[in-house]
C-alpha cells in the first residue's frame, strides 16, 4: 500500500516539481497540497502542466493540514519550516527543500542568513564521498547517503551546493587537487529563485541577458558548498563562487576548477571521479572530451559531468550539468526519500532529459 | 569629404555589425561590400536589419573588387585575410577583424590555429595598459592605443580577448593581482561564433540550454588574453579560460577572478580599476555593489565592469559585460579606424546599449 | 514478453523524442537503432540526454538492419519511408513519422510536395471526430482512431496538422462553425523543423526574433489539415495559415479562428468542443477563460485547448498547446502503436509537462 | 538651440527607449526625468544602459517637475496622465505614450477600459492612409501624420495598433480587401507589458513558452485599431486579435489576414500596399516572396511588412515586424513630435536594427 504523501508549497516552481515526480512515483500517494496566496483554488490552475493531478484543491499552509502522512515535503520561503516541523508527528517523514535546516554551524547560519539558525537535520547529497572518520554515527560509510538512512527528518541539499559539491569533491577525497582555491562559475536559469514577484526576475530583464548576482563571496550556498567538502576530507577549502543568470528556465551549468596536487597524472586525476561515481546511476562522468549541457539533464534526477585537465593552468577543470529544480532540489529530495525509507534508490526518479 | 570604406565578408555576423556601424559614422562613405557564396545578391537580401544600406550589391570577395578604397575591412574566415591584405596598397587602412594577425608569437599561433602563421600586424585594445618599457615603438605609451596610432595594417582585437584582457590587466599593471592562477568563466552568444551552417549553432541545441566549450586550456583565444596581460606587466601569466554558450543572440558576461597580492587592501585594487579606466568612455567601472548584465551593452561600444573582493576566497573578481559583435568585433575595428586615422576616438560609436 | 522495437533515425529529433518515451514503455523492448551520418557513434553521443540508452549503437539505415523487430518507428527525411518499409515484412507493425504517406489524394501531394506520390497508409489522429459515412471501412466509428486499430502501416499525423485540426474539426463535426474562412496562425519552437543544417534555423537567427516562414498558402501540412477536416464533416474546407518560428526549443501555441454559424449559442459552442474530448486523456479542454501555454504540455503527450468566442468578431478563437515532438510526432506514433497492437492507449505516454 | 525635453515614467521601459532615442536626438536637450518608487536614484541605477546619461538623476512625478521644458514625453501607468497634462502650459508640446487619450469614442473607452475617459487628443500613425472626407479639419489629408501636425496634446499611437492598422489599413483604403472579418494574431516580447511585477510577466512563465492573452475580442487595442481602420474608409470593420507572448524582449510579429474583394488581381492587391508607403522611410514593403522578422527591426523606427495571397483561401496574408518599445512606442511619439514641432520628421530616429 502506498504511503501518503503531503507537500506544502505546492503552488511554487518546487512544488509543481516534486508534485510532477511524485505522480509517477509508485510508492507515494498524494494527498494534502498546501499553499500561501493561492489556497482554495484547484492545483492545476496553479501549475496547469500537472494535468494528471487535475482533482486536487491547494489548502492553507499548516501544521493542521499537513499532519496524518506518512511523509511531508515542505518547499516554503527560507524560515517557515521549522515551526511547522516542530508541530508534526516524530515518526513522519519531513524533508525540507529549503536551507533552513543545512548547516550544521550556526555561525556560517549567521554569517550568510538573518533570523535565527533553526537546527540542523541530516543531510546528503547521496553520490558524495565521505572521508574517513568524518561520521562517527556511520563507521564505514564511504558515502554522504548513509548520513540520512533511517532518518525522519531531512535537509535536502541545495541546488548550486549539490552540482559544485559533486563537481569537486571527489578530487579532494583523493587527493589530487587542492582544497583551497577553488573557483567556481555558474550558468543558471531563473527558476531557482523561485515564483517570487521581483523585479530581476522579469522577462524583460533575463531575456536575451546573463545577469550575475550573489558576487564577492556573500551567496547563501558558499557554507553548504564547503561543509561537503569539508566532509570530503578538505582541510580549510575556499572558494569564488559565482552565479549567473542566463536566458533559460531551467538548469545549472557549473564550471569548476581547482589546482592539481603537483606530482599527479592525468590518469589518477580522471580516476578519482571516475571511482568516485562508479556504479552511481545518477552522477556521471562523461568519457574524455565529451562535456554535458543543461539540455541533457532537463527534467531527470542525473548529474552529467565532464572532465578536463589544463597542464599551462594547473588546474582541472570540471563541467556539471544538473537540473536545478529536478537534481537539484525535487529529484534531490524524493531521493532523500527513498533512502530513508529504504526504497530502491532510483524509484520514481527519471534518469533521461528532455532533448531538445 | 569622407573617406571610403570597403568590408570584406558583409554577409556574415561581423560584416553586418560593421555596415550597422558605419552606416552611422560620419567620416566614412560606404563603398564595395563583398561576400562568397552570397555574391551577386543585395545586401538587405542577406542582411534584412540592414534598411539604410539598401541600395548595395555584394560582390565577390577578392583584391580587386576590394582595391580603391581609403579604408577596408575584412570579416572573414581565418586563413583568407593575409592573401587579400598582400595585394592591396600600402597606404589603404586594412582592418583585420580575424585572428590572422593578432599574435606576436608563431609558436602560440602554431599551438593553438593550424596552418601557417600569416603575421603580425599592430594590435590594440585601447583602452588597456601598457606596462613601461614594453612597447619600445611608442616611449612613454600607457595604454594599448598608441600602438595603432597612425598604423596601416591593424589586427583588431578578439570579443573573448578584450573582455578578460580588460577585466584583469589593470590588477596586474597595478601589482595588486597575482599574474598567475587566473580563471575566467564566459556566458557568450552564438553570434560571437558566427553564421557558419554547424550543428552545435542550431536553435534546437542552443535554446534552454547552456553548453561549454573549448575547455581545458585549449581554447584559441587563450594566448591573445596572455600576449595583453604580459603588455600589461605580466610575467608568465596563465589562466583557466572557459567559454559557455547560453540562449542570448548576443554578449559576453565574463567572471574572471584573479589572486589577490597579499597586504593590499581593498581600497588599493578598486582604486587600480578605476585609475586605469577614468576618462574611458567606453570602459567603466560601475560603483561597489553594482555589477553588469550584458542587456546593458547591446549594441553599445561599451565594456561595463563590476569588481569585488572575496577575502574569504583571497580573490577578486571582476563581472564584465560586452556586445560580442560591437565592443568585441565591429565596434572594436572601427575604434581601431578612428585611432589610426586621427580621429575623434569615439566617433560613430553608439555609448548606450538597447535594453531591456 | 515485451515487443521487440526498431527505431529508423535514431540521430534526429524525432528519433531522439520516440526514443525517450519507447524508453519508459512497458510493452517495447528497444532493439536496432539506425542513423545515416552518425551509423557507427554511440547513441549518447549523439543524443547524451537518453542517459538510459547508454549501452545501444547506431547502425546505418537499411531494410536489413530494421529487419526481425515487431514494430518499425521511421523517423526520416521525406521520401525515405516507401522503399524501406517495402522491403520490411508485412507482419511488421511499421510507424511513418514523415509526411511520405498521409494524404489520400494524390493531387494534393503534387500540388504541396515534389517527387512521386508514395501511397497512402492509414492515418488517424486518435481523437478527432470523424462524421458518419466518412470511413466505410469502420461502420459506427466516431473518431479518427478506428482507422488505425488492427493496421501494420501507419502514417503517424504531423504536428502543426494535429494541432489545428483538434482545434478545429469539434466545431465543423458539430455545425457551430463554418469549414470555410478558418484562420491559423502558430507560434512554433524550431526543433520542428528538425536538426538540419540550415541557416535560418540557426540559433542566431532565432534568438530574440519571431520568424515567419511558409506563408500564403504554401505549407505542406495544409492538405493534411484539411483532409481531417472533410472527415469531420467539412464541405470545401479552406484555412489561412501561418507558422511564425519563435525562440522557444519545443512546441506549437495555435491560435485558429472560425465563424460562428448564425444563430448557434455560446452554450453550444462550447459543448461541441467538450463533447468531442470527453473522456480523452490526451485532449483537455480548459474551462472557460483559461488558456494554455507551451510550457505546460512540454514533454507530454497531451493537447491543452482554450475556448473563447468573440462575438464582434463572430468567430471562435481557439488556443491549442502542443508539445510538436511528444503528442505533435514522438507521442502520437507511440499513441498509434499503442492502437494498433490493442495496447492501452495512454501506455508509455506522459500526461504531465515539464514546466517551468 | 536645442528644446528642453522631459521624461515623466523615466524608470519604466517606455521611458528608458524614449532617452536612449532622445540621447541622440541634435534637436532635443534631456531636462527633467521623473520617476515614481525610483524617485531620488540616478537614472544609471535603474537603466543602466544609458551611459551617456549618466548624470541624471530621477525626482518624483509631478506637474511641477515637468513644467518649464518644450516637450514633455507621459510614460505613466493607464489614467495617470490626464491630472498632470491639465496643469502643464497650453504651449507646451505634452506626449503621452499611455493609452488615456487616443480613443475618439468614450463608448469604447467605457467598453474596454475602466474609470473615465481622459479625453481625446490628437493621434495618428503618421504612414496610415486617411479616407477622403474623413478629417475635416485638414482638407485634403491623406496621411494620418496630418492629424498631428502643430498640435500641443498628442496621444501617441499603442504598439499592437499601430503594427495591425498599418497591416491592414492600405487594402481597405484601396478597397482591395473586405473591412469585416480581419484575423489578426501578433507574437510579442513581454517589453510591451512593461516592468511591473506579475507573476505571468516572470521570466520563470515566458522562457522556453509561448502565452497567449487577452483573448476573444477583449484586448483593450481593439477599439484603437478599428478607429484607424475607419479612418482609412472602413464601414463597420471587425477583427479577431489575439496576442502570444513569446520569448523575447521586445518585438511585435503581426500575421493579419483579411478577405480579398472578389474580382481584384495579385498585382492589384499588391499595388494597394506600395503606393501607400511609397516614400516612407519608416514603413517598408519587402519584396514578394521576402517577408520580416523582428529581429529586423530591433530597436529601429522600422515597420516592415511582407504580404502574400493566399488564392485557395481567399484571403491576404500581411506580415509586420515592429519593435514594440521603438517604432511601436517610443520611436511613435518622437516621431509624432518631429512632426508636431516642424522637424524633418526622421530626425533623431534609427531605420537600421540590431540584428542577430
Amino acid at each position: 500500500m502506498p504511503l501518503s504523501v503531503a507537500v506544502a508549497g505546492a503552488s511554487g516552481y518546487a512544488g509543481g516539481e516534486l508534485l510532477r515526480l511524485l505522480a509517477g512515483h509508485p510508492e507515494f500517494s498524494i494527498g494534502t497540497l498546501t499553499a500561501h496566496s493561492n489556497a482554495g483554488q484547484s492545483l492545476v490552475s496553479v501549475q496547469p502542466h500537472l494535468r494528471s493531478l487535475a482533482g486536487h484543491v491547494l489548502v492553507p499552509t499548516d501544521a493542521h493540514n499537513l499532519a496524518g502522512h506518512d511523509v511531508v515535503f515542505l518547499a516554503l520561503p527560507h524560515g517557515a519550516s521549522a515551526a511547522i516541523a516542530a508541530e508534526l508527528d516524530g515518526d513522519t517523514l519531513v524533508i525540507d527543500c529549503g536551507a533552513d535546516h543545512r548547516l550544521e554551524s550556526s555561525a556560517d547560519w549567521a554569517a550568510f542568513y538573518s533570523g535565527d539558525h533553526a537546527g540542523t537535520w541530516a543531510y546528503g547529497v547521496p553520490e558524495l564521498p565521505l572521508a574517513p572518520g568524518i561520521d562517527p554515527l556511520h563507521l564505514g560509510a564511504t558515502k554522504q547517503r548513509e548520513r540520512i538512512v533511517g532518518t525522519r527528518r531531512i535537509a535536502a541539499p541545495g541546488c548550486n551546493a549539490s552540482t559544485v559539491a559533486l563537481s569537486i569533491a571527489p578530487g579532494i577525497a583523493a587527493g589530487v587537487i587542492q582544497p583551497t582555491d577553488i573557483v567556481s562559475v555558474l550558468a543558471v536559469g531563473p527558476s531557482g529563485a523561485g515564483r517570487a514577484l521581483k523585479q530581476n526576475l522579469l522577462a524583460g530583464e533575463i531575456l536575451g541577458s546573463a545577469n550575475p548576482y550573489g558576487i564577492g563571496g556573500v551567496h547563501r550556498h558558499i557554507p553548504e558548498i564547503l561543509q561537503s567538502l569539508r566532509w570530503a576530507g578538505a582541510v580549510d577549502p575556499t572558494i569564488s563562487f559565482t552565479p549567473v543568470l542566463v536566458p533559460m528556465s531551467r538548469g545549472i551549468l557549473a564550471t569548476s576548477t581547482a589546482v592539481l596536487t603537483p606530482g599527479v597524472t592525468a590518469a589518477e586525476v580522471r580516476a578519482a571521479w571516475e571511482l568516485a561515481y562508479a556504479g552511481e546511476p545518477f552522477v556521471q562522468l562523461l568519457p574524455a572530451g565529451e562535456f554535458p549541457r543543461t539540455a541533457d539533464v532537463l527534467g531527470a534526477n542525473t548529474a552529467l559531468l565532464g572532465l578536463a585537465i589544463d597542464e599551462a593552468a594547473g588546474r582541472v577543470v570540471v563541467i556539471a550539468a544538473v537540473d536545478n529544480l529536478a537534481k537539484g532540489t525535487a529529484g534531490a529530495a524524493i531521493q532523500s526519500a527513498n533512502i530513508a525509507l529504504g526504497f530502491e534508490e532510483t524509484l520514481g526518479l527519471p534518469l533521461d532529459g528532455v532533448a531538445p
